[in-house]
């Protein structure tokens, strides 16, 4: 894996930052979030920008530039991934070491006095950008919104944003029609006096429309806001997609069953105007829910006296509490990569001892199998396929340059899941052709423990994931030995595999507790720098337990694992 | 425990709410909370208002009363106990229950349009104004400053604040001099570019000048502030405390060996005035340090631009970090109270059998034992002596109306300590003199495996304390039981016996990982209502721990047992 080059495009950047065409006045510090418009974990290619500006393509990280300086936050899965991808000009800033800098306190550190900081306000979050904007003013900065994006200014041959087919899912995968999520949504805002909900994250819509696309790869969304009226259903997305007679039907667009169950379809770059509009129309008690997750550029549309922001919206709740016909359907996807899992295995240990397998080759392999199941729509996120070394890359994807043979003298991980019409699967295996070391096997020992512990934790209902996170640690500690990523993630249903939330992890976001219905994955793992990688991954469900007892009728909940 | 008759009470404090003579304008609630103007946690009898208008005298809970409704909002620990003491003018809230309405959402349900909400705003913090106040006017009330206490204004026989005599501390129980403490304060000030730092917390005052006082019963503190520049120092003390010798001696009061480190005092009340002419006189780029549970009424003299509210103080910290003089002090105070435990313990099996020992007089000859070891000072907290169904109170104090008689039948929980002049002492036993039932053997049995899974918990360094919470709770959660407290608080040296930023718990307030050198208890409990209570405590220091690895050099953590 070498570097991309920046020099120029850094260059080019700085130009931008202080060029009168893209801004009304020079800014001294320009920051390139991660996401889209939507906070989109996978983002299309169109999206790329910190990756494009830096050259770091993991997951997860925040890119800043100043006259002087380049740095790029991400957290402990891709210290190593991004130290290799990007070249000299870039600091790597290390999350969750003691003596990192936030972005904040780095900006603060290096900045002139008086400095302007810009941001693209439709690809930053709200509360980012509140927090981000607190923090410089106390130090005599200002965050700005710069309405034109700069890496897109300096970045000659973006691609398109993509319009893929809709596919309208039928009763029979989704356990609900959308007529009826709308229903139960709407009964949540009069819970709270809510007139109105603007959705902007892209797996919700496509939940609750029982829609799915593929805009995005490894996750079947596609790109959309709604806005849910107790009375309307605004629908934005490119109007060319709605022409297919399948999607029309779905949605009853030519003959609406009920009035308040008619879809309004507006183009998908007309929210902004059209969301002005309901606003100004809004009468002084409405209330207008938006997840502080949404962008700052639409969630400043909403006044705030009609602005009630929230950390996660009743679409994540009721989307992460899977229904019967979604949890059916999620074993069902569970059995049948299982099987292309179990050919894999028999394959690999046929073929490895000729030293043809690859990587790369393994990861195709895996998906050969997998597409020949039923229902198969695609990998549910890029393989991981690691051998020796490159197993300690938490995160690691093979590339031609990085690409290993695998062999009987070095560990094999593989991290893969696929999208089936019926579920969406993410599974982890750590395996040995030959014969490990006595570390490894005591490093696999102590994270098959954590897994286990985690697997069979009986807990009171109301309990908060992070409450289990130390189980699958306390075999690795009692060593001295740690990982430095979560346990546990929420796991779409033909949705996204990273789906909030619920998760098991050491850091206390504001997650909801555990309830039955989750799903979630139980990944524990152990990284040795240069040398190899453990992990252990299968998707749990969250299910009520039978105890000798049952404390102040709390209920009591425990996981059960997927065939 | 006979209920507090509060239907006059409210009426008169009803009236006040109305009455011109108090406030400008009639309010539709008053907040009652827990704390005085340090938000201490025990408090002295003046400071007592939240008890004496509804009778709850656990250390915490919030009263809030409007003109039809009466609320008062405490934790799992209190539950019982509060609904004793409070007669059916009030609604018990009880925190932590799925069901139970927060005091906003409760406000908000039951106030009128446009109600004014009062509070004095001495006695609330800062962040919970805040809080609160955004809440409120969310939904179209306003929160207001009540100047004058409407608890004192019906409560005719109100107590004097203390002013008991102050102990100056020699290095012999310090470790440190005052000076040192300042300076080292001074340097992360420094560090941070902080000039000024409002003290308001009562144990931090006295930590940092080596004084103690009686003030509040069980807590040796006195009631004071301080102002720390970064060359002046301004106590805030009643003044005729500082007539004392050894006291004017110990602070250098007559012959200062330093400018900067000369103690210039202040009558206890003048610090809103005092603190007003420090900011008037501030640089434009000087910040002051305030913690953000500090009063409302004294971080809103601090101008916005120059106020750094911090969460918890460096003082905090540096004490909550114990130094080799203090770790010996508290090993030495946990022996000599020990022995008090076995001579108590040898006693009551002699005694019990005769049927005449009872909670309190098992409490008072706890004590009469800790008193006759060397430099006993007095309780650190009020002894928890509690006989079979009392014993579920979890923090029960035993009252002559009370008091049960302690059997070979019944199970008997005692939680106590004492303050000795070289360390705070908490400890609880649950023992039974005959032969318990099966299931409180098996209750005792996953409580005590809970107290060895956290002492033996092995960690690395950066650890928050809640992450090991669950470590205490598995045995019980596997038969489907739980307790409704945290797990484990930090403990001060001859100081709090519960104090900050540490502790374990499955709540998530923003604490500060484990460091060796902290001393935190670990006490695992059991509760059955009506029949019994189970509480194991030791209380322990975080040191290194040697393990067979140590990834990626961060240090590895475990806890020491006091003898």
């Amino acid at each position: 894996m070498s570097p991309k080059i920046t020099v120029e495009l850094l260059r080019q950047l700085r130009h931008a930052m202080r060029n009168g065409k893209c801004i009304a006045e020079p800014i001294q510090a320009y920051i390139v979030p991660s996401g889209d418009a939507h906070q989109s974990e996978y983002i299309a290619p169109c999206d790329c920008r910190r990756e494009f500006i830096c050259g770091f393509n993991g997951s997860a990280g925040t890119a800043i530039v100043t006259e002087q300086h380049a740095a790029l936050w991400t957290d402990g899965r891709y210290f190593l991934q991004a130290s290799q991808q990007m070249d000299n000009n870039w600091t790597l800033m290390k999350m969750g070491l003691k003596e990192t800098l936030s972005q904040e306190d780095w900006l603060i550190s290096v900045l002139p006095e008086n400095s302007r900081v810009g941001v693209d306000p439709w690809i930053i979050a709200a509360d980012q950008w509140k927090n981000m904007s607190k923090a410089l003013s106390g130090a005599g900065h200002s965050l700005v919104a710069v309405q034109d994006n700069l890496i897109d200014a300096v970045w000659e041959d973006r691609p398109a944003r993509p319009s893929t087919k809709l596919i309208a899912l039928g009763l029979k995968y989704t356990g609900l029609t959308w007529q009826d999520k709308i229903t139960a949504l709407r009964g949540k805002m009069a819970e709270r006096k809510i007139s109105w909900f603007v959705v902007t994250a892209l797996d919700e819509i496509a939940w609750l429309f029982n829609l799915r696309g593929s805009d995005i790869e490894y996750n079947p969304v596609f790109f959309a806001y709604a806005i849910i009226g107790i009375n309307s259903i605004k629908l934005f997305v490119d109007s060319k997609r709605l022409l297919d007679t399948a999607v029309r039907q779905h949605l009853e667009l030519d003959s609406p069953s009920k009035p308040d169950l008619t879809v309004q379809c507006f183009p998908y770059e007309s929210v902004f105007t059209e969301l002005r509009a309901v606003c100004a129309a809004l009468a002084p008690k409405d209330k207008m829910w938006i997840c502080d997750k949404a962008s700052c550029a639409l969630t400043e549309v909403i006044p705030k006296a009609h602005r009630a922001a929230i950390p996660y919206t009743p679409l994540c709740l009721a989307k992460a509490v899977k229904n019967p016909t979604e949890i059916q359907g999620m074993k069902m996807a569970h059995i049948k990569d299982a099987v292309a899992l179990c050919e894999l295995f028999a394959w690999l240990e046929k073929e490895i001892p000729k030293g043809t397998v690859t990587e790369i080759s393994a990861a195709d392999k895996a998906e050969e199998l997998r597409s020949q199941q039923k229902d198969f729509v695609g990998l549910s996120f890029p393989t991981i396929s690691s051998v020796g070394p490159n197993g300690a890359i938490i995160h690691y994807r093979p590339l031609p340059e990085t690409n290993r043979t695998l062999s009987i003298n070095e560990v094999y991980l593989i991290d893969s899941g696929a999208q089936y019409r019926d579920g969406t699967t993410d599974v982890t295996r750590t395996v040995h052709f030959g014969t490990p070391s006595d570390y490894e096997k005591e490093c696999f020992t102590y994270v098959l423990k954590g897994h286990i512990a985690v697997s069979a934790a009986v807990f009171p209902n109301g309990t908060k994931g992070h409450l289990l996170d130390s189980f699958a640690r306390a075999a690795l500690w009692d060593s001295g030995l740690d990982y430095l990523h979560g346990t546990g993630h929420g796991v779409g249903c033909f949705l996204n595999v990273h789906e909030g939330p619920c998760g098991i992890s050491y850091k206390t976001f504001a997650d909801e507790p555990l309830e039955a219905g989750m799903i979630v994955s139980d990944e524990p793992g152990y990284y040795e720098d240069g040398s190899f990688g453990i992990r252990l991954e299968n998707v749990v469900l969250v299910v009520p337990a039978k105890t000798k007892y049952n404390y102040r009728n709390r209920g009591i909940l425990s996981k059960y694992l997927f065939a």
